[in-house]
């Protein structure tokens, strides 16, 4: 048992450190100002490419792609820390270095179960971001949380499949660079219920396909990466060649595709809490009321030490669930991968929350990320299906071992 | 002792519930579509000036305003369940009654301090609802919870007064039909701790008064009802009669407005759960995951009955507080003042929380009005300073008893 | 709606708080000698008849015998802040007024369903707390939460019913002076579910009937009042007349039983968390810790400004719940019974766990009353069915409205 | 970073497993009956010597004696696995392995401070379990978190020290085996804060010293491993060489001896907590409420993974505190020393009350050990200070990061 990060981590983190000294956080306010003088509200910030350029440069690119050192991936466990250090800057970090979601997860799906002609026209262009992608799975309709509730069909006819539904809070589908979304539809809604399922790629710009609207987040429409877009899909037909593995294999893809991006998701979310842990500290320490500064005031410190301490438990658990992943793989973490998203959104917010009363009204502003970066941890509590679900399945795994 | 409402309050609450059902439900989405529609992102929906017809029809006009049955105004214990109710549509509702914050508060200080000139000016069209108005205490460059904090100047000279200084979260001041602020400043920062504050009408069109933008609580602009605006006082010039009450008196006036005020944002924060509450029912039931509607699984039930607990202890403490008020006096209600803004919006908070995770993705998004309630419960664990310093204020007026 | 106590409250509330200061707290530290003196260690202290003398002659007597004015019986509104008071001392004050679990609830039991026979051989000394009553009901074997679990059998034989069973946390059994047992069995299995069970009466010396040994509470063997008995129950036969009401109104009687009892326990609850809250605030004041007293550090203040605010809570509720039985029965009051049940003790867990914290080492220890207050708070969210269970089930009521 | 224990490791908790299987947890009624049975209500039960005989045996001996392995002590991060399997039956585990507190603090304080009289005469024995020992710092006059509060005088004459103060919750200290106090005192109340104190050794048969009685915790005397005694020293004479270290040492020896003991107790915690959720899952499973057992029913899967969920963090935790101490000392974990201290016992007093609470009335009861532990757990968050004490010191150390 060591707790200690290899060399060539300390070396990966020290330069993605510098990295986000030296243009990430100057970054910050220039996509603020590019975001509010763009023309279309739902393009990306130009910055965003000149980080990207300048990442690429350093060797900080693909490093999530874990299984694939040929296009820079890491392992999980290896990755890991680093995508702690992106999340200290949510909205541009992962996206400097072509570490965000959803894309991360549709590379590991194109790049695991991708054809040669599939991953050529998709993968590629994502590893090299010159397109963005969708992942097209939860339905207004139904409790997506048991994925046999899926209505969206994906039917054979001849060549080709035709795709019907509807569906809501598919992440980045409304920038403009999107070209392709992975859908979850079902193609045999008669067989065993974790074999109904498939997944099929849809290029933007079929016929059928219509992206509604952006859904809100606690009022945010998240439009610096795509936002959340409720999408129709009416008698939309693409190549049989577009679907992803064989008929039948969607839900074991999604499974596949789930537990990378817990790590990423839990592992940003806490670099997200270390730096709200360090505005605070700063803001306490400058801030006066009743003559003293807020550091020396009532449960201030109690706070910090809080946020502290559940910072650090955090940290060991999913740095351990990544090691687990890398020698036992995902099915073998299942447990962990679902332990970490009951702990990690949840402790984030309180975190978040405690960050924002610290600052007053400041807090809950436009002024400061916290608010918005409390409403995304607030989302993670709901996404991939609610807390509660987890709970209870992991519950159900534990009393296992005594029936 | 006696729990029931007497019969006037009966007849109004039955009254009130009637004209909810009739036109406020109703008048929902009438308003979601009006404030997509507008031009100005700042006005009002004009179906809020139709119910404000219907409702003045009915006798349910300017019942908040305690101590002024001319004004149509009830106590504060006959008031407070009217406001619980329109808080189940608290867009709509408290506007709609011409009981909506700011205005109430302002309307009580003119009715108390203000001068008749001043009342016929500003007080008799707020009345009747012909104008808004705005209360302009919160400074971004102090902590306001420390009233002696307050940097805006208020200088006399000659006639006039001469006012200098920064205020945010001016809830209201967006809206066009604003048009005048009462801006609390010191008159004389030589003067004892709490003699030092004055306040003053300043009409929204006098030269050097600047609206610089809206604040944002959570994402949300609040661009219903006015915002929450960031404004510049520079050089602004008003004549001496504007001063409210006489100079040194701006502390005291600002604490007698504060009582009333709590006692409406509580009771209509408990209306907001009741509907959240309600909201969750009808989900729980209807929707089904793993074959089993949510109200058969896990710890649903167990929200919702907490939820009822928490509910019914919260209206009980409020409405004790309304009647101390009514009894003694707002300075004699003082602890419980501090403790139902303490109780409730943290409380309602977690209400909300749950019916919103009960919701899942549609909790969070603008198709349910949970998230924007929750914004507004959060940010009044803030408001009129963040509830640790009333915790230690209370705390402290406990010790006093054995000190 | 009016908060205030009428005038005859008051004045016993006056009387009764005298009675405290002049005879039950300077009792206290003589109740803890002769305890440790006493040579039976079940037998009670000679103080508590002296308290009893006092408080009789007084008038401070069977006060919770609502519906019975004659034997002193105040109305449940009348009777619950005097509970209050008594919880103060919860070792004595209850005792002192012969309002002490479960000898109340028995008499109540008498008074309602007891023949003239049986009232006259049990009912009478207990009000004059010539000898003490226990009620059996929870068994070892079952979830007890479900009455219908009961497995205690009462069979007819002849002129006699024969009781067979096991029970446990028999309150006060094991005091020298309990000369009856009410026990609930089953006199017919193949009833419908709430009619299977009967109540019968069970005189402490009756062949076959074996108090087995006293169950402890988080090491507290609660032997001042009796203890909690497991009590074996081996062809115990008595005379048919012992029977309670008819077969098959076991079930009826013990709901009629519960109301009351819970607004008792609720009560002195909150007579605790004051006392608790008291002696906090003492030591705060007094006690010194890296040069400031306590209560001018860290968390002392909010911990006791939470406490003040959560018991306002919590008494209103309970109060509210005693007058609506007194308005609308027990029956209707049934979802505030649970409401109490729910909230009460495991608030009151939460104050007397600070006030543990507040005094160190001390708190935990025989020294102060407050781990032992603890233990009881903690049982009484198992008392009458775990809390889960009433969550459960208010929550289903709260669902019905809708359904 | 590597989360696998190395093989060592490995074999050391396989060897323990099967040791706690085959005699620690068949030895637990045996306790039981041993302790109900004693004359000397404070004699230690002799299955206790019986247990160590077989440990000895086995290679399982002092383990925990860190930087000693020539009497069996392994590394903090070797020991701490170990350590927490002890603590699944913690009355005997850590006593079988001469591995409990707070002989192994004194042993450590011996090993690393005394000198080779002290060591022969006092350390040998105690690695022989023959004796026992008690460590007398907390004063019942002073907040004793504040160590510069300590009263009691060590004052030189000539050859020897006179030691005059009151202690008490000196645990261990009833129990007859006890020979020798390492008691805390200030040598010079005028030097500089922490150079005031020292500490020195007093057989317990020292004229003067009286053992007063045995302070209860929760209504537990802790009777089965020497409670905790109230401690007087009336003009105590030892001769000069008993002193530990120099004048001025006492609160770095204390400091020092801090350190490991928080990794023991936590893991035992740990252990205890595991237990805990073994004993939950296996009653649920087989107790039946309303008809299905208590495992499909409500909250309780929730509870089950809640308790997984929080263990897995508590134990990481600990573990790479340990880690860090075996690699930059005690000293370089200080904060991480103070966090363990801050998380761990209040986390398992919550897992323990969900389990007694899935364990109805006989989880409070002396028929399950869940009550006893939880007041083990409880009393940790006083032991050593206040946890709020440490809490604001981790956050003032957070703060100097910026300051």
């Amino acid at each position: 048992m060591d707790f200690a990060f290899d060399r060539d981590t300390e070396e990966l983190r020290e330069r993605l450190l510098a990295f986000m000294d030296e243009y990430v956080y100057p970054a910050e306010p220039v996509l603020q100002e590019q975001l509010a003088a763009r023309e279309d509200p739902w393009s990306a910030a130009p910055v965003v490419r000149e980080l990207q350029a300048r990442a690429r440069e350093r060797g900080l690119w693909n490093l999530f792609l874990a299984g694939h050192p040929e296009h820079g991936g890491l392992t999980n466990l290896a990755y890991a820390p680093l995508a702690e250090i992106t999340g200290r800057s949510p909205r541009l970090g992962p996206a400097a270095l072509n570490c965000a979601a959803p894309d991360t997860g549709n590379m590991e799906v194109l790049a695991m179960f991708g054809t040669p002609e599939q991953q050529e026209r998709w993968l590629a262009p994502l590893l090299d971001a010159e397109i963005r992608s969708a992942f097209a799975m939860t339905e207004p309709a139904v409790a997506s949380s048991d994925a046999t509730n899926v209505e969206t069909a994906i039917v054979r006819d001849g060549d080709e499949y035709v795709v019907n539904g509807r569906k809501w809070f598919i992440t980045g589908a409304l920038d403009p660079r999107c070209a392709v979304f992975i859908v979850m539809g079902k193609t045999d809604p008669g067989a065993d219920r974790h074999r109904q399922q498939s997944m099929i790629l849809v290029p933007r710009d079929t016929p059928g396909l219509t992206v509604v609207r952006g859904m809100t987040v606690y009022g945010y429409a998240d439009d610096d990466h795509g936002g959340h877009a409720e999408v129709v899909f009416e008698d939309v037909r693409v190549p049989a060649e577009n679907l992803v593995g064989g008929e039948g294999e969607g839900f074991a893809i999604a499974q596949a595709r789930l537990g990378p991006g817990r790590i990423h998701h839990c592992m940003r979310l806490i670099g997200m809490a270390e730096r709200a842990l360090e505005l605070t500290c700063r803001r306490v320490l400058e801030r006066t009321a009743f003559g003293r500064p807020l550091a020396d005031q009532g449960v201030v410190r109690e706070w910090i030490a809080r946020s502290r301490v559940e910072i650090e438990q955090l940290r060991l658990l999913v740095l351990k669930t990544a090691w687990l992943m890398d020698t036992v793989g995902n099915r073998g973490a299942h447990t962990e991968i679902q332990a970490i998203k009951i702990a990690t959104p949840r402790t984030v917010e309180g975190i978040l929350d405690r960050a924002i009363q610290a600052h007053g009204a400041a807090g809950v502003s436009q002024d400061l990320p916290l608010a918005g970066w409390l409403a995304g941890a607030r989302s993670l509590r709901l996404a991939d299906g609610p807390d509660e679900v987890h709970l209870r399945s992991l519950g159900r795994a534990e009393l296992r071992k005594y029936a």
